[in-house]
C-alpha cells in the first residue's frame, strides 16, 4: 500500500440486527455514527439553512454537488477560499458527489473518456472526465470524493446497462489511479467507488466485483431509486451489498424516504443521501411522527399545533402550523428555512433511532412501525 | 383617567446628552432601552429569520404590518393563534403600523371617514377607517398600536398637507376614542398618535398640538423621510419634538440609516424603524464600520475576510465575504438571511453604542465618527 491506506475510512461495526448494522465510519478527521443520513447542501449550503443550522440539528455529514460548484463560483475559488469546509464554515464531514447524476440528468454527449453538457449557468459547453471529476473534487476538498459514473436511467435497454457499467468500471480505474497520485487534495481524502447495472443482478454483481477490485475507500450504489418500483430496488440492494467489503462504508445515493432508508438499512446499507426531506419541506410536505402532514391545506390555516406534536425540533417548539402556513403560502423565505428544519430533524432523528434499535435488537420493530405509519 | 391609565407607557430618562436621551420605555411587559431600532417583521416575520434570529440580534421590539396581516392571513386568524407574540414565537415587545403608511403606497381613496383601497393580494376592494384600525390591531394584539394617518407625499402642496393635518387629527381623535372602550385588544396595549404637517413648521406644531391634546401613550412623527431632503427633515424635528410631552416615546417612522439615525437621536427621538437594512442586505448592499460594502463586486469572490473584520455577529464570526457572494449572486434564501443578520446586528450594535455614549456625554463624538464615515 501507497501512504493512503484504505484503512484511514473505514467502518467499525459496533452491532448488527440481522443484516443491519450500527457503528461508525472512522475518517482522517474523527467519525460520524452509522446509519446516517447526509443533508444536501447544493451550491454549498442546505437551501435556505446554514451550517449553525446543521450543527444544531446534528447532522454528520454534508453532501455538497461537485457539478454546481465547478460552475458557481468555480473549484479553485472555493480552494483559494479554504476548501469546502472553511468555505461552508462546516466542521464536520463532507462528500462531494462527482457531478454525474446531475450532468445525466441534462443529457449530455457521452464518449469513452468523458461527458460534455452545457452550463445551467451559461450555458456554456463543459467537459468533465474520470480525472478532471478527482481534480475537481480534490480542489473543493471534501472528507470523501465521488468516481464519475455512467447512470442509465431505468428501464434501460441491456445494451444501455452494459455500456453503463463498462464505461463506469473503466472510469472508475481511471479515477482510482488519478486519485492515487493527485497533489491537490486534502491528505487522507477518500475516494468511494460506485456499483452500478441497472436492476440486472448478475450486471450488478460484475459491476461490484470490477468496483472492488480497485480498492477504494467506501462504495456507492448508484442507478437506484431512478425510477424503478420499490421491490425491484431492494431485490437489486440485496444481491448486491454482500458483495460489498464488510469493512467499508455501503452508500445508497439519492435515496431519503423513511421507508426506503430503513428498508436498505435492513439489508447493510450505511449512508443515504437525498433532497427530497428539504424539497419538499419548501414544498409544505411535512414529514411527521404520524406521517405526511400536506401544510398548505386550508384546515391548517388556524391550527395552533406544531407540525408534529412528537417532535422535539426547534420549529416545533416554537411555532404553530398556522404560522408556518400563513409564511409558506406567501413564499416566505423564514418558512423554507423552518420547514426544512424540521423536515431534517425527522430523517436524522430517525437514523438515530435506527441506531438505536439496530444496538437493542429491536430493529425489525422500527422498520414495522415505520411501514406502518407511512404505506396505509 | 380610566383605567388604561397613559403613565402604562413612559420614557424613565436615565442621562441625557444635548437634547439626546437613553433611558428604558416602560410597558405592561417590562422595559426596552432607547434609542431603539425596531426591525420590521412585515408579514409576521423579518424577511428570511426567524424570532430566535430577533433574539440572538438582542432585538428588543419588533414591528409588524397591519396592512399585510389584516389581509393575510387575516386579524382574527392572528387572534385565533393567540395574538402576535404567540403566532410570531416573540417574547419581546411588539409594535403594529395602522396600514395608513402601506395603504397611502397603493393611492387610494381616502375621504373623511377613512380609505379604500385594493388588496395587493387579490384585487379586493378594502376599507380602513380610524375605528377599523384600531380593532384590527387590537386583535392582532401588540403592545404597541398606532393611528390611521393620512401621510401627504413630499413636496405636497400646501392645501394637501393642510387636509393630511386635518384628517390625521380628526382620525386620532376617532381612534382613541375608539381604543379607549374596545374590548378585544391586550389589557395595557399602548396607543400611539401621529404628527403630520409636512417640512411646514407651523402645521407640524398645530398637529403635534391637537394630537398631544388627545393623550396618547407615545408619539409617532409620520411624513418624513418621503423624498425631502436631509436638512429640511431635520429642522422639521427640531421644530417638533420640543412640543411633545418629555416623558412619553418619540418615534420616528420609517427612518434607518446609521447617519439619519443619529442625528435624530441628537434631536430627541427615541426609536425608529426601517426596512432598509434587510432590504439592503438582500441586495449585497452591507454596512459595515467602514461605510457600505457591495457585496455583488466581484472584487469579493475570492476575498476570505468577513464582511466587517470589526463585527462580532454571527455571519462575520463563521463566513467570508467570498462564500457570502456565492449564495447572494445565486439567489439563495441562506444569503439573505445572513446578510440581514449582519446589517440588522450592525444597526442594533449602533443604538447600543448611542445609549453608552449619552450615557458617557460623548454622543457627539460618536455621531462625528458616523457622519465622518457614510458621508465622505
Amino acid at each position: 500500500m501507497g501512504w493512503l491506506s484504505v484503512s484511514a475510512h473505514r467502518v467499525e461495526v459496533d452491532a448488527t440486527d440481522g443484516l443491519a448494522r450500527t457503528g461508525r465510519v472512522v475518517t482522517p478527521r474523527g467519525s460520524y455514527p452509522v446509519p446516517a443520513f447526509m443533508p444536501v447542501g447544493t451550491r454549498g449550503a442546505v437551501k435556505a439553512l446554514d451550517s449553525g443550522d446543521l450543527e444544531g440539528l446534528g447532522a454528520h455529514v454534508v453532501l455538497a454537488n461537485t457539478y454546481h460548484l465547478m460552475l458557481r463560483p468555480g473549484a479553485e475559488v472555493v480552494a483559494a477560499l479554504g476548501g469546502l469546509h472553511r468555505f461552508t464554515g462546516w466542521s464536520g464531514h463532507t462528500l462531494t458527489d462527482s457531478g454525474g447524476f446531475q450532468v445525466h440528468s441534462l443529457k449530455p454527449t457521452v464518449d469513452d473518456d468523458g461527458v460534455t453538457f452545457a452550463s445551467v449557468y451559461d450555458g456554456s459547453s463543459k467537459r468533465l472526465t474520470p480525472e478532471s471529476a478527482v481534480e475537481i473534487q480534490g480542489l473543493l476538498g471534501a472528507d470523501t470524493q465521488m468516481v464519475l459514473d455512467v447512470c442509465a436511467t431505468l428501464p434501460a435497454t441491456p445494451a444501455a446497462l452494459r455500456v453503463a457499467v463498462d464505461r463506469t468500471a473503466d472510469w472508475a480505474g481511471r479515477a482510482r489511479e488519478r486519485h492515487r497520485t493527485l497533489e491537490q487534495r486534502p491528505e487522507g481524502q477518500a475516494l468511494y467507488g460506485i456499483v452500478q447495472g441497472g436492476t440486472d443482478e448478475i450486471l450488478r454483481a460484475e459491476s461490484a466485483e470490477r468496483t472492488v477490485a480497485l480498492d477504494f475507500d467506501g462504495y456507492g450504489i448508484g442507478g437506484l431509486s431512478v425510477g424503478e418500483p420499490r421491490p425491484a430496488m431492494l431485490a437489486t440492494l440485496a444481491a448486491t451489498l454482500p458483495l460489498l467489503p464488510d469493512d467499508q462504508p455501503r452508500y445508497l445515493m439519492g435515496v431519503g424516504d423513511p421507508v426506503g432508508m430503513l428498508e436498505a438499512v435492513a439489508l447493510g446499507v450505511d449512508q443515504f443521501d437525498c433532497v427530497a426531506p428539504t424539497r419538499l419541506a419548501r414544498h409544505g410536505a411535512i414529514w411527521t411522527s404520524d406521517g405526511k402532514l400536506s401544510l398548505r391545506r386550508a384546515s391548517n390555516a388556524s391550527d395552533d399545533r406544531p407540525l408534529d406534536p412528537e417532535c422535539s425540533c426547534t420549529t416545533c417548539a416554537r411555532w404553530s402550523r398556522g404560522y408556518l402556513r400563513h409564511l409558506l403560502v406567501l413564499g416566505e423565505p423564514t418558512a423554507w428555512r423552518l420547514l426544512s428544519i424540521h423536515n431534517l430533524h425527522f430523517v436524522l432523528t430517525l437514523m438515530g433511532e435506527a441506531r438505536a434499535s439496530i444496538a437493542a435488537g429491536t430493529f425489525d420493530a422500527l422498520r414495522a412501525r415505520v411501514r406502518d405509519t407511512w404505506e396505509t
